[in-house]
């Protein structure tokens, strides 16, 4: 019997590999292998919203102490219990409560891995038969390739680049019917960089409340906001809308290998528990896996003991960065950014192809950058706006200067000669 | 506009709710609300297999220290790669390769969640429309309620308990048709505390090469046997028929808090990869969340620096509880266990019914006993065996007394006047 010859009723699962193709890894991974290894220049990472590897982006020495003393105390080696440890959630729901007008209970509060596996529960919570979902375009791909896992439909609204990235509602009202469950907020912005009102988000919690719809407000960058908006969570109008928070400590505290996030309830009216939502949330938690229980553990003492001067510190490098950032793209011919980035860790640019010579589409344009000047730069298609580039500041200032240099270099060398 | 009379268009997923219902994790919460908090004894686990909070079992320093210099260190503070860090993959690779034929590459180790996300993405890449799956009856209820969220249709197979729980290969050849994907097999043995020898593993590699099917190999217990049977990996027959081997630190480093597991290709064929298995599952863990990193990059520390002295000393303590375990319970007349556990944490124990009065069946058994005297044990029903039970002796040996002690009292109590 020759393995050859041998029938296998098995095989991949196709359907799954194409519904899932487009993530922010699959092309970062790709253009990953398009760089030239015979370039002796330093890879400038601004593809993905992750400064923990520079040195002024360094976590606070209270957050590492409080993971290390919960290790170390023995105390959280066991399963946690499905929604996080009592402890960790409290201080999670206290922590969100600061900025609300009515307290969250510790049982509003369920533990996640990361922000990532709050959408993925979230979204699966919430499929089923023939239910859709609104979009923000641009986004965040993770919810299109969890949203088709759950076989959910998406509908995507438009963000206006005139209007600082606010939500078009006619757009929404148009998209929504009445098998519309949610539509989701990503606020401070990913990929945009802006930061909406308080008169904005309350539009947009009397939109979904008049259309019978909840938000999913993902915060992962909560308070990362250094420009003239105030950051205000979505939660502020749970008493109009349900809200499902999604949040971490990936990005306020720079640890996105921690792994540690949350999916809170932001629903005082009760709403959420009475529909069925919040049961199939917890049963989706009993078949998921958890955020390590020491990591856990130690929450209480990472929110207490982090000092504002930490958090100040990063939000004043943010600020510096996004202003060299929107800086010097003015400068490049090609390349034009509808507004300042206010918060988050990004800007999208409008890449003008009509003005270069030899780059085909937004996809092109990054895999020769990535390949000839060693810099990463994630294509617009990737979050849904094609022939736009999503670039993150949230890299060490020189290394910011150094990475748009070598784009304007590029493009330079591109330009069509007129 | 009350909030009462909002017309919401959002609401819980139902199928799922009823789908994952049973679960080990369910059903413990279920007895934990049945505890009397009158009862000034301590309550004795013997529901389930965490034995991290005795002090004997406390997990090696040298795993500690591996996990706090990769902190500390600030190099783990980033996302990891989809399939893990590099390091940690090549020392679970040789970790694997000391017990097998051939060597595992890195690129055959993906690093998951614990076992628990290892078999969520196994049956996941597996289920295409109108595939199936056999199980093992009983067996791991969290199989189930992944299968069915993944919609592949499940098939038990039965172990025979009068066979020391092995294989009934007639029922597997039965069940098994075009659309059979694979079968799963946990050894060492849980619930039934059984290690399978090298002659029945290798039949049933060839019973799975046979119908064309691959095996799953839950091997979370590995390493822990204590009996006359030597523990062999389901990998060693890779070459029959492929593997996919499912493991964890969770249970030989008894820390299943620190959710650090994998998912491995053992199949020196290279025919998963062939069949595309391989792409749906890196397709499957890019949209999934990873293992912290500074776990992840503790891994070839925590492997290469825990001494022998520390597992022997685990299987010692493992040997003496299920000695305690298997002659306490001989003495208690309504129940009795096929054969001595020689592997894992766990016996499962037929309940006489016809013995006791007063006690409807296996889940009343266990909600009395927990109420009346604060000991847990699992109710056979949530492993596939309605009127039997699931004790773990992973415990501290004089707790162990203690609680099978409470338990002997109880089933006098409720013993029938003959």
């Amino acid at each position: 019997m020759e393995n050859g010859s041998r029938k296998w009723c098995f095989q991949g699962n196709q359907e799954l590999d194409q519904k899932s193709d487009v993530t922010i890894r699959t092309v970062l991974d790709m253009l990953l292998k398009n760089l030239n290894k015979d370039d002796s220049r330093p890879v400038i990472p601004l593809g993905h919203g992750d400064p923990s590897r520079f040195p002024c982006f360094r976590t606070a020495a209270a957050a590492v102490n409080a993971i290390s003393d919960a290790l170390r105390s023995a105390e959280y080696n066991s399963y946690a219990p499905t929604i996080g440890v009592l402890p960790a959630r409290r201080a999670v729901a206290d922590y969100l409560s600061r900025d609300l007008p009515y307290k969250l209970s510790p049982d509003d509060v369920n533990l996640t891995l990361g922000c990532t596996q709050a959408i993925e529960i979230s979204l699966s919570a919430l499929a089923r038969p023939g239910t859709n979902i609104l979009l923000p375009r641009p986004g965040f791909p993770y919810y299109e390739a969890r949203a088709a896992l759950s076989r959910l439909e998406v509908r995507h609204f438009d963000l206006l680049p005139e209007k600082g990235w606010e939500v078009d509602f006619d757009g929404v009202e148009a998209l929504a019917d009445e098998n519309t469950v949610a539509m989701v907020i990503i606020n401070p912005g990913n990929p945009c960089g802006n930061v909406y009102s308080y008169e904005h988000l309350k539009k947009v919690a009397e939109t979904a409340r008049k259309l019978g719809i909840l938000v999913i407000a993902d915060e992962v960058y909560d308070h990362l906001s250094f420009g003239s908006t105030k950051y205000v969570p979505m939660g502020v109008f749970g008493s109009i809308v349900p809200v499902l928070t999604l949040g971490s400590i990936s990005k306020r505290w720079v640890v996105p290998g921690w792994r540690l996030g949350w999916l809170a309830i932001s629903d005082p009216n009760g709403i959420l528990k009475e529909s069925g939502v919040v049961k199939s949330i917890t049963t989706l938690l009993n078949v998921s896996s958890d955020p390590p229980t020491f990591i856990q553990g130690a929450v209480p003492q990472i929110i207490e003991n982090t000092k504002e001067d930490f958090f100040n510190n990063i939000i004043g490098i943010l600020r510096e960065t996004a202003d060299i950032c929107y800086d010097r793209i003015k400068e490049i011919p090609c390349l034009s950014c509808p507004s300042k980035p206010e918060g988050s860790m990004f800007v999208v640019v409008k890449l003008n192809l009509s003005m270069l010579e030899g780059i085909a589409d937004d996809v092109d344009f990054c895999v020769k950058l990535a390949r000839e000047e060693s810099v990463m730069v994630l294509p617009g298609v990737a979050v849904g706006m094609k022939n736009w580039l999503r670039i993150t500041f949230a890299v060490e200032p020189s290394s910011l200067e150094d990475g748009l240099k070598r784009v304007k270099a590029f493009c330079r060398r591109y330009a069509k000669n007129e």
